[in-house]
């Protein structure tokens, strides 16, 4: 695997989990696949997860890790050709990036939307620029559209509690006090979908995802025909994707935070979300303090979905 | 060992000096202890020489190490239920906590008194809340109200130098430009105790610390009393614990620093200081640099310390 | 080897470019001479390549990285002795530096000139105390007056690529928005020379570097004169050297910048720059991007030039 950003990449979804489900029963069979090879992980974003379980996915794989921070803005690289660098911007995108994988085997990056410029965004030109010009197999540790370490981690987590063959996953939009990106219900919609679920989305008119992401999900606009019957809830809130919202904050609505209520609906339904959560806002204390609750197993998760994927470029290398 | 922030955890104090004498004559005979487990180091205040020693004990052990610092301030967690989180808090404890414990195997946590909350401090709250969430054993470096760390350095240290079986250990408080917690004192005094020392301490009136901390040493306001016939000097600023004053600069009498005068009223003794250290404040020049200075020998056996403690807890996984 | 500050360190160049050439063959060939070292990295200013190459070469020898990141003018260490520290300074050099020496075998330390006092920055006073007080093997990862890693890097580069015996090296200023120290020229002339190039220097007029780095090297200001036939051209602003313009910028003359027309006056020469580099300003993105670029080759060679390093002054333990 040469450049992992989508579930295209990970080739057949089933057997992926399956190589996944044995790294976690002996997540240290393969802990000399990585010597001597180094990852780099680079942050323009900050993050606690991603940073703690892939850092911990690659140590397990006995490589070298190297943490790169760019710090928020602080490190502007210029894109354009011909332009007089004589600005803030201290060095070029074309000399920054090969650099960077003159020292590493593998690059995971992660680097948000803006929320201000779609076109950028949707063409997700930060990581496209490292798979272009790094030389090197190339991951996502979540990118401007997509979070798929994160939507692996969920269907695996899934596969580990369903006790149907066709669960109905059922993601719901919730409020949230700022914008944020659709990273993570993008990856979630088009990975579950690829798994065979039954996939419904459900959120407040105005907030449709792009399609690319959500083909074979079913849109429902009433929440609580939504909910009827779920087996998992997903909740994540997400800022507007069409214009000339985008990246609006359209809707706090409390009344479609996770409650008991709503979760009665369900046909006993486990909760799911991706962390950081707000309580109270996305969904309350009882629902995500419940026997229900599968936060933290899915956050567990992340270092298994993070280990197939090195697992594989190692292998590549 | 599963928790450490306390002399009571290490159990037997003589036994726990004669392990750490052996560590230091070998350190790397347990380099293959850790394999294969990783040690995550959570910083909420800043640190050199605890994150520097315990990083350095973890790698003579083989482990991976992963550091996560928390700006200063910058990541709150929430730690109410109930509360709407459309604030500044974007994470929950009772998420971030359980989290951290699926990446590592043992966690260290640095989290300094507020001084403005006694309570709260003396409650440690906030390592407290590591051991009950974070299915990890858990050990100090550096909580509110003590820094066992260090005081099991300083305990090894005294040994290594002490020419009497029971040397009369000296605490003096000292001036200081800042308000200072009263950790490195409270555990100061609480491990030279259970090494069986003649332990005087002095300060100005209004700087007694907690009892609970200083049971079984001799408090006396009389400096010239308290120096003469020491066998060591161990000199610290500390802010007021007392109420109302708790955190409060009472005095900064240079009058206490500790200079070639009042070390000729001891024994010849050493003298010991936990670093960093403000010079011609609490200590002179001339005695910090003298032949009886102890401040380096007790840096460097923080990183013996701390290599006790992570190998006793390795032992216990 | 016990300290790397300048060409006169290395000893015999060409031996030197031949173990660097084996470590680059196989540059996991001596993976087990660092088990159980460990590389104290210590930045006061910021890094990307250095800090990326250097932890990379020591990782290729199997040592254990410790970075400390001294936050730009935020851990102010006291130098003088005698000074009551009631201010912003916490420690004092003369704890700091041994106490880092306690826990790494090896250390790495860049410090940037102030460009403010010369005196201080040609007296090398940071990496100095660090050789001084730290006990341990001290080597620049690029200090006020000099960078001899990246010039060590560039007379691999060099060594690759050149087709006669004594090349003309060419070494030419170029304009630039800020204010930028000499420690890359400085270095660069000082290795060339002694590699037996054939080394001109221009600039323009006030521009004259140090006579204790240039040594050996032809000053040159007819530019024209200066590229005529030349085998490689490497680029670089740099501040004024001569009193009383210490530090200042005295040109920002774009007919400097190097482009298609000058690069036309030389023998079809490679081009060099140390990165990062301001586009346009310094260099033309034809040139920069033309096949003749060696940008890259000489980044990747910093790991080799630290890895030549680390290894003499392990084996020097």
């Amino acid at each position: 695997m040469k450049t992992f950003t989508s579930v295209a990449d990970i080739g057949s979804l089933t057997e992926a989990i399956a190589e996944a489900r044995a790294i976690k029963a002996d997540r240290f069979a393969d802990a000399s696949l990585g010597r001597n090879r180094t990852l780099m992980m680079v942050f323009f974003n900050s993050s606690l997860r991603t940073r703690l379980s892939t850092q911990k996915a690659a140590l397990n794989l006995g490589m070298n890790v190297i943490v790169l921070d760019i710090n928020q803005g602080a490190w502007k690289l210029e894109t354009e050709r011909g332009v007089i660098m004589d600005g803030d911007k201290p060095e070029h995108l074309l000399e920054a990036i090969p650099v960077m994988g003159c020292y590493a085997d593998i690059i995971g990056v992660r680097a948000f939307a803006s929320l201000t410029d779609k076109k950028a965004d949707y063409e997700e030109q930060v990581i496209n620029q490292f798979i272009r010009y790094s030389g090197r197999p190339v991951f996502s540790m979540e990118a401007a559209t997509g979070h798929p370490l994160q939507a692996f981690a969920d269907v695996i987590t899934i596969e580990e509690h369903k006790t149907k063959p066709r669960p109905k996953v059922v993601l719901t939009w919730a409020p949230h006090p700022r914008a944020l990106p659709q990273a993570v219900p993008n990856s979630f919609a088009q990975w579950t979908v690829a798994a065979g679920y039954d996939v419904v989305i459900t959120h407040p008119r105005g907030y449709e995802l792009a399609p690319e992401f959500t083909a074979g999900a079913t849109i429902e606009y009433d929440r609580e025909k939504a909910f009827s019957g779920a087996d998992f809830i997903y909740a994540k809130n997400w800022s507007a994707y069409a214009d000339p919202d985008y990246g609006k904050i359209l809707s706090t609505d409390r009344s479609w935070t996770v409650d008991t209520r709503s979760m009665a609906l369900t046909d006993n339904a486990f909760f799911m979300h991706c962390l950081p959560v707000r309580r109270n806002m996305i969904v309350t204390d009882d629902v995500i303090e419940s026997e229900r609750s599968l936060v933290i197993p899915e956050a567990a998760n992340r270092e298994i979905s993070a280990q197939t994927v090195l697992k594989r470029m190692l292998q590549s290398l």
